[in-house]
C-alpha cells in the first residue's frame, strides 16, 4: 500500500505535540439514527497494518455501534494545541464485533485488546453504558489480557478526505486531499 | 431566565482549565446536506445574554452555514485537559445572517463583532473559504470595528441534551441533563 499524502503531515503534528497525552484524542462525528450529529473524544490508537486506517476502540453496548450501522460516516476533527493546526478526516466506519467475518480484522481486533492496559480493558467490565447507574464493584479484576471480552470493538475510519488547516500559516494554510480509484491521493491548496 | 443545571459545572470547568486558551475551543458536529457528518474546532464566545444559548461565530460562505440550513441540529464535543471531562451539548443551531428579522438576535451578531479582536476580524476580509487558493493580501488593513462585514454571522447552540463525563471519578462519573418544556432541565446519573 502507499502512505497517503497526509499521512506525513500528519505525523509530524503528532511527533510536535507528544509532550502532550491528549494530542492522541480526537472527535469523531457520526449521525444518529434520527438523524441528528453526535460527536465524542476517542483515543487514536494508530492505524491498522498496511493500510491509512485510523484505529479506534469502542464498546458494541455505546451508541455509537447501532448509529455506525446505520450510517457508516464519519468525520474525525483533531487538533493539535502546540502547533495550532487541525486535520478533519472523513470516510467510511468499519466496526469490528466478535462476529466478524473477516479473519484479518478479527485478528486486528484481537491485537488491539492486548495491547491495551489493564486500566483500559477493566472499562469493558462496566456495566451497560449510558444506562441509569448502577452500583459498580470499584476494584473488578482485570479481564482476561489476551482474548477480548464479547463486546470489545475495534472501529476503523478510512478517510477519503482530509481537510488539514494550519492556523499559524500567514495568513493561515490548508490544504484538501482527496481519494478517487481512479488517481488515488491529490491534495489542493484552498483559502482557510 | 434560570441557569441551565449543566453551567454551573461548565462554569468549573472553564474555570480550572483557564491556564489553557484551547481548553475555550470545542469540537461542532452538523450533519452535510448528503446525509454525512461534518466536525470542525470553533471557538467558544460566551453566552448569549440570559440564556443558556453558547455564542460561536463563523462566515456565511462557510459549508457549515448551508448545513445548518438543511439541518439545525448541532452537537459540541468539548473536552477540557487539565480536568479531563467532557460535555456533549446537543441542540438546535440558530445562524445569525446579517438579514436577521430579530433586531435582538442582531443586536447581538453586532456586538459579538465589536468584542472580536482586529486579528480575529480580518479574516472575514479573506477571500471564499474552501475554494481555490488565491493570493491574499498579507497585511489588509482592519476592517471597520463598529460594523460587521456582511458574511459575519453569529451561531447560536440551543442545547436540549448535555452529557458530562468525568474520566477521574472512581471508576468514572457520567452525568445526563435533559430539558424539557414540562419540566425544565433535570439531571440523571448513569453508567460511563
Amino acid at each position: 500500500m502507499t502512505l497517503a499524502l497526509w499521512r506525513s503531515p500528519l505525523a509530524r503534528a503528532l511527533h510536535r505535540n507528544r509532550s502532550l497525552v491528549y494530542a492522541r484524542y480526537f472527535q469523531l462525528a457520526t449521525v444518529r439514527v434520527d438523524g441528528r450529529p453526535a460527536n465524542r473524544t476517542v483515543v487514536f490508537r494508530g492505524f491498522l497494518d498496511n493500510t491509512n486506517q485510523l484505529k479506534i476502540i469502542t464498546d458494541a453496548r455505546s451508541e455509537k455501534a447501532d448509529q455506525i450501522d446505520q450510517n457508516a460516516w464519519g468525520e474525525a476533527c483533531w487538533y493539535f494545541p502546540n502547533t495550532r493546526e487541525q486535520f478533519r478526516l472523513s470516510g467510511r466506519l468499519t466496526l469490528v464485533r466478535e462476529s466478524d467475518a473477516d479473519a484479518q480484522l478479527l485478528d486486528a481486533r484481537t491485537r488491539s485488546w492486548q495491547e491495551l492496559s489493564d486500566a483500559a480493558r477493566v472499562q469493558f467490565t462496566w456495566s451497560h453504558p449510558g444506562t441509569s447507574r448502577e452500583a459498580t464493584e470499584f476494584n473488578p479484576p482485570p479481564p482476561d489480557p489476551i482474548t477480548p471480552l464479547p463486546h470489545f470493538c475495534l472501529l476503523l475510519l478510512d478517510s477519503t478526505h482530509v481537510d488539514h488547516l494550519e492556523l499559524r500559516g500567514d495568513p493561515q494554510n490548508r490544504s484538501i486531499y482527496s481519494f478517487s480509484d481512479a488517481i488515488g491521493w491529490s491534495m489542493q491548496s484552498v483559502n482557510p
